[in-house]
Formats: structure tokens, C-alpha cells, sequence
């Protein structure tokens, strides 16, 4: 792979679909301050896209700009080929269709300057089966954002077999430099990291509505009243590690690993192995950064206190 | 089941057990004003309870105090049949052990003013099996907080088979008046709905540690940078609404329907049939109260912006 141009360095940025998620990078990548040029097949994909950027520039505006940020960096190009011309990055958000995401990655691939790292929006597939097509397949990684890729920090960055590892860190270093939080993996796991976890939660949503054991009112009351809470600030690991009270995580192991086989969910849950303990108490511990359960629980609580209160004012704001 | 005082009149609450759990409610007890009497069998319990107490009085006091409410209105009983004597609520918190809530809740039963409704903070049993051994089984309830309950709003409620429907209606008036959030389940589910949810989750990233797909901290912080972002505010089902696009729920269920298929998470998806389609749609309908899609993306847009505000700003305040 030729070398590109430092992750930091760049400024032109196209992304190739237009919808809910390609038209959110849009919008940061404008809020960035890249020049911005983006294509869609679409009749129509040009207005919606201005309408959607103009919605979403309040919030990027309120959370800060940076300096030359402009909706005027917007530009739509006629073709694809037009599109990544003189791209420096390219960001593909096409509906998810392995066939589609295959031959057009293809014809991106075909038409970028050779030395330009390409990534996809994909939820779900590997990169090692979307890249098949593809001439220099060695430059494409996959770049999962969430809903909207303009507030929600998280990208998970993982190449498919035939990508070159500079591509991936180069990936994981433009989006870092475009203010995003990036999550690297070694390994292509179907849906990724966050996508696996909300999955699972969502399809035990769908079975208790199939059921008639949840309404879906409760379910995302469940949600937004309880442990929704926490999640902005604890992941799962370490709310679990300061439910074992001063134990941690090695005490909630211990204490409720018989309920890991209780039929709470219809997902069996793993063997809870002495490595499995070991690997999950340790990980807490090196996540809790040298905090003990004290401070982690004052910290919670204050944490869990600004964003009660920040929902609050927004409900009280509201429509 | 004789008649308890109002909900909204009840001054004396009893809490039995006094760790993490037990020992949050009656933070919360105390922070709403009430009377509280506890007990625990452990020798060393009401210096710890003291001591969370403490730990949590200055975000309650943040949070704002009822008035008249003060640290001065526990009591540390020495005997369980004292600590209820006089209680017009009772909230037990023993730890989970089925056993020992079948045997505790019965000698609470037996030593509790008789129109008395006692709730048990049990996180998965339902009340049909821990009531076996009561007198009165009529007044026991399932009242599942989350951790901390100080500081969480969500109480979940349900009746086992031989709990009188007015003692499941008269808890939730009592939790709403004690300023919880409270979900009434009609139907006892193992788990309830939250905890079920969330063990969803957690069960799946326990596989991932297990397979070596991700480590502790990556699984945290694809919650806490991603998904865990917008879980405050909107639930899993309001989300996905959004993640339609314009055409909300009924678009994304018919669009991403397939991959529910996908090998995303080791729990199997239920089949997304017509009905269970329209249940989603209607419900999502039900939810947005009135509100169209522009309108719910501009508040989430508000919602999360104050929400990473209020982390960022615990975040650097912090240790």
C-alpha cells in the first residue's frame, strides 16, 4: 500500500451513501472542519441531505465547531467516480446488503487514488467477506459508527483477512483525529463489539413483546429509568464490579455466578470458569485505573446525578 | 387483606438487610423524609450502614432532601421482630438465596402489623416461590430497585400467584410517593424486564471475554462511548424507532428484519412475525406521544449533547 497522507494532514473527506448514517458523518465531518464531498443514488439524496445537516447543526454548534467548520464545505457530486476523486478518506454508508456493499466498494476501490485508506459503515459484516471483490483490497477496514455518528463518539475499527495492518491504524488514527473514540480490534467478530451487546438486549426486548411480558413502553421505561443510567459512564463490567460492594467484581462472581444459570434470558450464559473469573476481575481492575470501590461509587453517583439532572432539563425543555 | 394506611400517609418504613441494597434504600428512605428502622444479622451491619449512609448523603443532598429529612431518623434495630413492630412498609433486602428469603419473609410475615405491605428487593425470584411459607401471603410483593437505589428511579413490581391485587397497586403508590419510578408487571417473568434485559448483555459479553473477542475495558467502552449514550433518554425501542430514518419503526423492522438472523450474538431472535412487526410500530407509536421523527431526533440530539456534558464535566472534576 502506497503511503497516504498522515491521518492528521487530512482535510478532503468523501462519503459514498447518504441516508440516516452517511449523512450524520456528513455532518461531523463537517463539524470537523474537512471539506466534505459526498454522492448518493438517490433522485432526491441531495436535499435530504441538506435537511439533515441543517437539523443536525444546532446540536454540532452547541457542542462546538471547529475552526472553518461550515455547511458550505458541502459538496454533492454528480458520480461516484466524481466523488472520491481526489478523496483523502473515504467513508461508505450504503444500505445493508453484502452484494451492494461488495460491488460498490468494488467500484470505489476502482476509482480512489490508490494510496487512500477506505472504510465502511457497515453494522454487521466482515470486512474479509465485503473486500472480495475489491483490486487493493488491503486498504479497506471496516469503521462501525452509531446513531448519530455526529454525537455518539464510539467507532469500532477492525480489518478483514486481506487488509494491511497500517490501514487499520491509520484508520484508528484519522478517526481519533477527527474527535471520534475508537475501539481497535484484533479479530473480525460478526457485529462487532457494541452491536453484539445491544443485540442481544434487543432480541430479548422483541422475545418479551412476542411474549406479552413486556409492553414497549416498559421495556424502554426499564431502560431510561434504571440501568440506562449508569451506562453513560459505567459499561457493564464495571457496574457489575461495584454491585459485589466492596468485593468488586471477584465478590459478584462468586457471590452471583449461580444465577448465570437462572432462565433470565433465553441466552445461555458461558461456563464461568476460574479463567473467566480471573480474566473479568483483573480486566476491572485495570480499567478501575487505580480507583478503589469507594471512590468508583462517589464517582458513579455523581455522574449518575449530572445526567439525571441533564435529562431532566431536557424533558423539561421539550416539546 | 385488612386496609393499610394510604400510601401517600406512610411515615415508618422497615428495611431488612443492610448491604449494598438494603443499605441504599434506606439512603433513599432517608433522603424522602421517612422514618427508618433497620436490621441485619451481621455483627458489624450497622456500622456499615452508617458508613453508606454517609457515602451517599452529599449527592442526596445534591439531589435535593424532603424536608425534615435527616441522617438522625435511622434506627438500627436489634431484633427483626422489633424492627417491624411498628413498620407501615416493609422492604426486605436479604441476600439471594431462595431458602433463606422463603424463611426470612416468613418470620417477617409473622411479626409484621398484619394490613402491612412487605416488599422484598429480590433481583429474579418470583413472589410465588418466596411467599411458600407465609401466613398472609396476600401482602407480599416483588419491589426490584436498581443499584443504587438512592439514586436510580426504577422500581419494578409484580405479585406472585396468591399476592392480593390491591397490595401489588397499593406498592406502587407507595413507590411513586417515595419518589421511585415504578413499572407494575401483570405477569411474573424470571428476571422481570430490566434485569432480564440487562442480563442479555451481560451474558453476551461474559462470551466475549470468554472467546477472547474483546477485553473488559473495550466491552465497557463500547457502551460508555456508544449505545450507553443515548440509553438514558431514549430506550432500546424508541432508538431503533430512530435508527429507522424517517419511517421509524415499521421501516427498520422491515428493512434490518433479516438480520435478526445474523450470527450478531449467541441468543437466538424470535420470528419477527406480522404481529410482533405491528406490536413494535404500534408501541413505538405509543411511546413517541404525539411526537414525529424530527421531533424526537432533535431532542435526543439536546438529550445526548447534555448527557456527554455531564459526563465530561464528572470526568475531569474527578480524582
Amino acid at each position: 500500500m502506497a503511503a497516504p497522507v498522515a491521518p492528521e494532514a487530512v482535510r478532503r473527506v468523501t462519503c459514498v451513501g447518504a441516508g440516516v448514517i452517511g449523512g450524520g458523518w456528513v455532518a461531523h465531518f463537517l463539524a470537523r472542519g474537512y471539506q466534505v464531498t459526498a454522492w448518493d443514488p438517490a433522485p432526491d439524496a441531495a436535499q435530504r441531505l441538506r435537511r439533515l445537516v441543517d437539523a443536525a447543526w444546532p446540536a454540532l454548534t452547541e457542542l462546538g465547531l471547529a475552526p472553518g467548520a461550515s455547511r458550505d464545505s458541502l459538496t454533492v457530486a454528480a458520480t461516484l467516480e466524481e466523488a472520491v476523486a481526489e478523496a483523502e478518506f473515504v467513508q461508505e454508508s450504503a444500505p445493508e446488503d453484502l452484494e451492494l456493499k461488495q460491488d460498490l466498494l468494488a467500484r470505489i476501490d476502482a476509482a480512489t487514488p490508490a494510496e487512500v485508506v477506505i472504510s465502511s459503515s457497515t453494522s454487521g459484516y466482515g470486512m474479509t467477506e465485503m473486500q472480495q471483490r475489491c483490486a487493493t483490497p488491503e486498504r479497506l477496514v471496516v469503521g462501525h459508527p452509531f446513531n448519530p455518528p455526529y454525537l455518539i463518539p464510539l467507532v469500532e475499527v477492525v480489518g478483514g483477512e486481506r487488509t494491511d495492518a497500517a490501514a487499520t491504524s491509520w484508520a484508528a488514527r484519522f478517526f481519533e483525529a477527527a474527535g471520534k473514540s475508537v475501539i481497535t480490534m484484533d479479530r473480525e467478530v460478526p457485529g462487532f463489539i457494541a452491536n453484539r451487546l445491544q443485540e442481544a438486549l434487543w432480541r430479548e426486548a422483541l422475545h418479551m413483546v412476542a411474549e406479552g411480558e413486556a409492553t414497549v413502553e416498559q421495556i424502554d421505561a426499564s431502560i431510561t429509568e434504571g440501568p440506562g443510567l449508569r451506562w453513560p459512564f459505567l459499561g457493564p463490567c464495571l457496574t457489575f464490579h461495584l454491585a459485589g460492594g466492596e468485593g468488586g467484581m471477584a465478590h459478584m462472581l462468586d457471590h452471583f455466578g449461580p444465577s448465570l444459570k437462572s432462565p433470565w434470558t433465553r441466552l445461555e450464559a458461558p461456563e464461568l470458569t476460574a479463567e473467566l473469573r480471573d480474566r473479568m476481575v483483573r480486566g476491572c481492575a485495570d480499567a478501575s485505573g487505580g480507583r478503589d470501590i469507594a471512590e468508583l461509587v462517589a464517582e458513579r453517583d455523581r455522574a449518575v446525578i449530572a445526567v439525571l439532572r441533564a435529562v431532566r432539563s431536557v424533558r423539561e425543555g421539550g416539546a
